[in-house]
């Protein structure tokens, strides 16, 4: 019989490391609930000004649920979880800090949005803007077979902070396991995100998270690979896209390049600052793999849904 | 008073250089229909084999409509392209090239698929699967401001073979212009591209083009933008997703590993071939940037919409 369970909010870690004791054992077919602190642990709060951005400690960032023992998963398997219910808070932030983020030596902040989610379908904290609230969880992994202690901001085989936007609820992940019972956790919770997270934060949230997890025999997979059952964009097609493009030898020169083009079109159509504009890219632009084939100049193109806009640019 | 123009299919280059002579002159505001030949120029026709593509001769590929003269159009401006009608020809081809395309040093061909395009809205040439018929113009550029003749594959500054597949009818482009007149060629037509192109192919096909240039001053772009008013994935939205992860320290080895272990899906659950899983993942599926920012691994995923196979996986 499959059962329901309530983390223990008090079991949260800020490492990855397979010799950490598990804080709940599971059966495949059992669900999780899950009450996750946003991704500063309450270092940045609805009052808190880019003061605290540039004091933030990264060393008590990434307050992590877990790890779940899943009973009889061993290296080999893969873990399915599936997402059944992501329940933001009703306020988030996105900070861009010094040394993080795709522009970072040109946009090194500190600087601080906070944004206002109880006016759903849209999170509001940007003049002009509202970014349609589509939660999802920035980590969810499993332990990693090498012994010792690493810090969650690299994504691995064993998945963890990949901030891929579309795990969306009903979506359904696998994760390799590495190491008996797996060891999930999961963590910095996003009610927004653009693909690609260029400033290095989405819109943090604190979020009561839902997950059903399955165990799956001997599927070898060397990745996460996951199954979505939802449209990509639905809340945003309705008025279409500005495009910009990075055409560059280098993907990530590339990326750049959109991005930059990306900020200077919401400074002069819109008349956004460069921050804000950066910010705006981080949670509400998708970058797209355009052409990885005409050698040697490859395209990275940032994709501006048109009805965040308030008003025509 | 706009006129409407008729490009006599005679005009065809196959290299950019700002020393051709225009094949037509145009006014703001005017239109352009365009008869252009796939990017073989017929070197791969409706009975050919993989020898064709072994034999294929690369300086007769990219025959180019083209090309335009806008009248007062100066370097500083830019040149506005309305997309308004595509009209693809009822047979397509996609190639695996040696030397050519992401896996190229893996999966290196010769390789020839067909598609029958007669059954709209998809195309018919992998068993199994149905493409849904999104088409484009592969090629539409300027000329450059650099003296000399430029192979067509890579993109640049001037636009050109960017092989953006949201460019649908209805999207309106901006290039920069570079040389007075601006001198706008287009072709290399696609009836479906998957976001990466990644065997180095869509489905090549002859096509009919509708555009409509205007002369926007003194925009000073760098690069290519461009608006779309479509959705993005309306057609491939209602079934969902499939995604595998590319997760590595650079981005083209995440997009390479994204694509690999979405062909070892295709063939283990939908029993494809190797080439033919490429071949589709070229046309179908699309590489999304999921994270560029959690230093020292980013994320590039591969996107199958499950709506494309006729059966489940």
């Amino acid at each position: 019989m499959p059962r329901l369970h309530h983390l223990d909010p008090q079991y949260v870690h800020f490492r990855w490391d397979n010799s950490l004791s598990r804080a709940l054992t599971i059966d495949s077919g059992d669900t999780v609930v899950f009450d996750l602190q946003e991704n500063s642990a309450g270092q940045i709060t609805r009052t808190s000004t880019s003061d605290a951005v540039a004091k933030l400690d990264r060393n008590r960032t990434y307050p992590l649920g877990g790890p779940i023992y899943l009973r009889d998963a061993k290296p080999g398997d893969a873990l399915e979880v599936q997402i059944l219910k992501l329940q933001p808070a009703d306020w988030g932030w996105t900070a861009i800090l010094p040394g993080f983020g795709l522009l970072s030596e040109e946009l090194p902040g500190p600087y601080l949005v906070h944004w206002d989610l109880s006016n759903k379908p849209t999170a509001k904290g940007i003049r002009g803007a509202a970014v349609p609230i589509e939660p999802f969880c920035g980590v969810m992994g499993v332990a990693p077979d090498e012994p010792g202690s690493f810090h969650p901001t690299p994504p691995g085989k064993f998945g963890g902070n990949m901030d891929i936007r579309h795990l969306t609820a009903s979506s359904t992940l696998r994760l390799p396991v590495w190491v008996d019972g797996a060891l999930f956790s999961c963590g910095d919770c996003h009610s927004a995100q653009g693909d690609g997270e260029v400033c290095g934060f989405g819109i943090e949230t604190s979020m009561r998270v839902t997950l059903r997890f399955y165990l799956r025999r001997q599927l070898r997979l060397t990745s996460a690979e996951f199954v979505t059952r939802n449209g990509l964009t639905p809340r945003t097609d309705r008025r279409g896209y500005y495009v910009t493009t990075g055409i560059r030898s280098d993907l990530m020169e590339g990326a750049r390049e959109a991005v930059r083009q990306m900020i200077a079109h919401l400074m002069g159509a819109y008349g956004l600052s460069r921050l804000d504009a950066y910010v705006l890219c981080s949670v509400a632009v998708d970058l797209k793999v355009s052409e990885v084939v005409d050698k040697p100049n490859w395209i990275v193109s940032a994709y501006l849904p048109l009805s965040v806009m308030r008003r025509t640019g």
